[in-house]
């Protein structure tokens, strides 16, 4: 099994991938057919949950993370979308300038909006003040922003990344047979593609001391796993994560069952990037040697590059 | 046929479009499936050019838009991905306030890469001080922002919004005839899909006073030209444009050609949600009288929730 960094210096050799700006990734020939086969691939096993398929907004409203209360969790991933004050002075200021790029940097008006941290804040904010009848299950795939300093590498933590989640929303024991039900075929994918992977109990990286208790409760009631591929260097890769939220989204967000009590909430969330290097480590850089997605070669027109 | 706000009020009303802030568009139900559909058909329409598509990067070096002399002409536009410090005290400022959000937004460091406002931007920077043989065709489709302040509208106009290019360089002549063969193939799409949509020569809203003379230029040398449907209140909605730059990108980028002499470079540009609003101004929001799209319904699993 090849070592993440054997991989992204062998795609970086082949031009075959780059970086635009620390944590930002371009994919070119073989490696951009296989992102597109992998996203198809994870697109069907969302289908076979839910044929409800949304389209995110690219930006999250910051009182839809204050409602979620993101900041005392996690502030340290933020990044937000900013522009520039439309009058016409300031641009001119800019347009003028000899290094305009980091005049421009340094001017923008406070942000209007976040970049999604995640795909499921969107649906909690859809449906706030709602009822759920009986259970809703709907999928997405977006670009999701996490600033990560030091530790971004390429394919295994980008600034910017692409996450395929699947989210239930509904009764107690739906909600966890939902995640139960999301550890299987996700495991099943991974076995199919010739992925050694496992499953562990997790628990998220809270910032603030006040909600590291958060953490060790998901621990302790064994309310977020995820599905892990371990590399040769001891260090592993997180593909998949099955989380269930209890009540704190439908409390937040004021969704509730016909019963009037909040609605359960729970989340299975794909890295897409992450499979892909998880399949080269895997498989090697050799696309020959690469497991065949049936259904994606299908949906890109014979597999576009491959 | 309806107007765009006749449109978008229908869908509002249905809850299958919502803005989860200024500029920003989430899609569920039918218009996300015909969303999906419309990108599938552009991309096959892509794909009879070259089959060689991109995975772009998130986000734009400030360097490259600076090479393109990009703030010259649209700093207006300018969006920007920024984040926090990563220092444990202000972290915690932002963690603690009783308005998170607020902080947060007023609280970033200056931002470390622009949101791309075009796609070719990467393809440029990619092949930056290299030597095209013959040509280089590519395709890819990507979220692009441009903050258009109170012009914005839903689908019309974003602040984030989608765009499939396909972008050739090479010699003068074979780039003037890749752009007339897309301002055919584009038509042709048009026509098939009912949209009475026709031809004009453009120019882009250059910015400072010294590039609004490359708008005259554009139009006196036909550089430009845009795929308009006309909208019963007068004014047009540009559903593709096509480019000839001539050889200023690759004298920006020091892209040369075997003969030495700087690359000529064209680009045809989709905006997918552009199309989607065609459609839905030309046939109505009743699914059933939308026409239909064969080779996206099959890659897209027989339309979704269609």
């Amino acid at each position: 099994m090849l070592l993440p960094e054997q991989v992204i210096q062998e795609l970086v050799t082949r031009g075959e991938l780059w970086e635009s700006a620390p944590g930002l990734c371009g994919m070119r020939g073989s490696l951009a057919a296989l992102r597109a086969d992998v996203s198809t691939t994870l697109r069907d096993l969302a289908m076979t949950e839910t044929r409800d398929e949304w389209q995110m907004p690219q930006g999250v409203a910051f009182q839809t993370l204050e409602t979620a209360e993101y900041f005392e969790s996690f502030p340290q991933w933020l990044t937000a979308a900013a522009h520039l004050s439309g009058d016409e002075q300031s641009l001119a200021r800019v347009a003028r300038s000899s290094s305009p790029g980091d005049v421009a940097r340094r001017s923008l008006e406070p942000a209007s909006a976040a970049l999604p941290p995640a795909v499921c804040y969107h649906t909690y904010a859809a449906l706030r003040e709602t009822c759920v009848e009986d259970s809703v299950m709907m999928t997405a795939e977006e670009t999701c922003w996490r600033h990560e300093g030091v530790r971004m590498s390429p394919l295994e933590r980008g600034w910017a990344f692409t996450m395929r989640e699947v989210v239930f929303l509904g009764g107690s024991f739906e909600t966890e047979d939902f995640r139960q039900r999301g550890i299987e075929r996700a495991s099943e994918l991974a076995d199919s593609l010739g992925l050694r992977a496992r499953v562990a109990v997790a628990s998220d990286p809270f910032f603030a001391p006040t909600s590291r208790g958060k953490a060790i409760l998901q621990r302790v009631k064994s309310l977020k796993h995820e599905l892990l591929v371990d590399c040769d260097d001891g260090h592993s890769l997180a593909i998949a994560s099955f989380n269930n939220h209890e009540r704190f989204f439908g409390e937040a967000f004021d969704i509730t069952l016909p019963t009037g009590a909040p609605a359960c909430t729970a989340c299975v969330a794909f890295g897409v990037e992450r499979w892909v290097l998880a399949i080269l480590m895997t498989h090697g850089i050799d696309e020959d040697a690469w497991p065949i997605m049936s259904s994606a070669t299908a949906a890109h027109g014979a597999g576009a590059a491959r």
